[in-house]
C-alpha cells in the first residue's frame, strides 16, 4: 500500500525543483534499475508489482499495478519503479581525454542519446551548461538505458569552464571546417549547441576551431542535423583516428 | 466549418489501413507543409487557423483552433494541417549509388531520423522491408521535416531484392568487422536491422560483409547503439572516403 504522501513525493520528482529539494530521482523498468543498483548510486526505495524481480538483498515494496501507475512518469508503466539519491559530481575542471560540452541542449531525448554516445565512445566527462536539460529528468533516465551510471555529468558555468581550460575547444557549426579534413586530437573539448539556436555567441568566441559535417545531398536538403546525430558522427570522427 | 465526415476521414489517416484505402496522408505545421507543397507531392486540402500562411494559389480552408485540434495527430497542434496524396514510387530495383535498406525498423522516430540522414548524405533510395513502419505515419512525417520529399522510399520484399542485386551488401551487426578498417564503396547496399532483433537470419545469409562500429567505452557500456545513430555513423563512413 503506497501512502498519499508517498505518491505526492514520487510524482513530484518528475519536476526538477523537487528533485533538487529532495535529492532524489526515479528510474523505471528492471533493466534501467539494475544498472543503477550495480553502480555507485545509492538506492532510496524500490516498488514492484511482482515478486522475485530483484535480489533478496534489496527491500522491495510490493504494490498493485494501479498504484504503480500513480507513481510512474511513463505512459505505459513497466512492473517496477525505483527511487535513487542524486549523486554529487566532482566539478574538478581538469578532465582527461575527450570531453563533450553541451551549450543549452533542451530536449531530454537528445541529452539521453548523447549520454549513451559518450558511454559508447568512452567519453568519461560530459559538461552541461546550467541551462541544459536536467540529466535526472525521467525522460533522460529512461533513454540513457543506464549509461548515466558510467558517464560523469557536470553542470557548470560553461563560459567560465572554457576560459579556464588548456585543451583545444572544437564546436559544431554549419560553417565550420570539413570534419573529415580536420586534425582533431583525443585530448580536446567538443561543444555542441542548442537545438534551435546552435552555439551561443559568448561561447563561440572561446572556441579554437569550428567544424562541420559536410552535406552530400541536394542543396535544399535537411537544413541541419539533429544535435544527437551530429554528436554521434563527430564523436566517431574524434575517436576513429 | 469542418464536417463530421471530414473529421472522421482525416483522423482515420493516422492509421495505415485508412491511408492505403484513401491514398492520403497528413502533414502538420507550416514548415513541413511547405516542403510538400514545393515538391512533386499532390495536395488534397489545407486547413489553417490563420489567414495569409500560404500563397493565394492554394485554396486554404480557414478553421478554428478547436476544429484543428480535432483533426490533428499532434499533442500540441500548430496552426495548420494539410492532406496530401500518397505518391506512387518506382520500385525499379536498379538503384544508383549507395542504397540504405531497412530490415523491419519499427519505430517511427527512427525511420524519420534515417530519412533525414539519407537526405543529408545524398542517399536517394531508401528500401524498406514490408514490415518496416510506414513512412506516411504522422510521426514519421513530422520528424523528417520534409526530407521525405527528396528521398525515394520503396517498400518491397527485402529478401528478394537482395537476392537480385549486383551490388555488394553490407549490414551492421555487433560482431561485424571494424568499419574504420573496412573498405566500403559508394555503390553498395547498407542494411540496418530491427531495434530489438537486429538483422533477420534470412537477410543475414544474403549479406556480403558484416560491419560494426567499435565500442571505445568500458566493457559494460551501452549494449548497442540506437539504429538511427548507428545509421548516421555508418553513412558518414561510407561517404567520407
Amino acid at each position: 500500500m503506497v501512502s498519499k504522501s508517498e505518491i505526492k513525493l514520487i510524482t513530484s520528482l518528475q519536476q526538477k525543483k523537487y528533485r533538487i529539494k529532495h535529492g532524489l530521482f526515479i528510474a523505471e523498468g528492471i533493466k534501467v534499475i539494475n544498472e543503477f543498483l550495480n553502480s555507485n548510486f545509492k538506492l532510496h526505495k524500490i516498488f514492484a508489482t511482482e515478486k522475485g524481480l530483484f535480489d533478496d538483498d534489496f527491500a522491495v515494496e510490493q504494490i498493485t499495478k494501479d498504484e504503480l501507475k500513480k507513481l510512474s512518469a511513463l505512459k505505459t508503466p513497466s512492473n517496477t519503479l525505483a527511487v535513487f539519491y542524486i549523486k554529487e559530481t566532482n566539478p574538478c575542471p581538469d578532465h582527461e581525454g575527450l570531453v563533450v560540452a553541451l551549450d543549452d541542449v533542451r530536449d531530454p531525448g537528445n541529452l539521453g542519446t548523447i549520454i549513451r554516445m559518450c558511454d559508447w565512445f568512452g567519453v568519461e566527462n560530459l559538461i552541461c551548461s546550467a541551462n541544459t536539460v536536467d540529466c535526472y529528468n525521467p525522460k533522460v533516465i529512461q533513454s540513457t538505458m543506464g549509461s548515466l551510471t558510467r558517464v560523469n555529468i557536470i553542470y557548470l558555468d560553461l563560459e567560465h569552464y572554457l576560459k579556464e581550460t588548456q585543451k583545444p575547444v572544437f564546436c559544431a557549426t554549419m560553417e565550420g571546417a570539413n570534419i573529415y579534413k580536420t586534425e582533431v586530437g583525443n585530448n580536446a573539448i567538443l561543444v555542441m549547441g542548442n537545438e534551435a539556436n546552435g552555439i551561443s555567441p559568448s561561447i563561440l568566441s572561446l572556441v579554437s576551431k569550428q567544424v562541420s559535417i559536410p552535406r552530400f545531398g541536394k542543396l535544399q536538403a535537411t537544413e541541419s542535423l539533429n544535435v544527437a546525430t551530429a554528436t554521434a558522427i563527430l564523436l566517431s570522427e574524434f575517436k576513429r583516428r
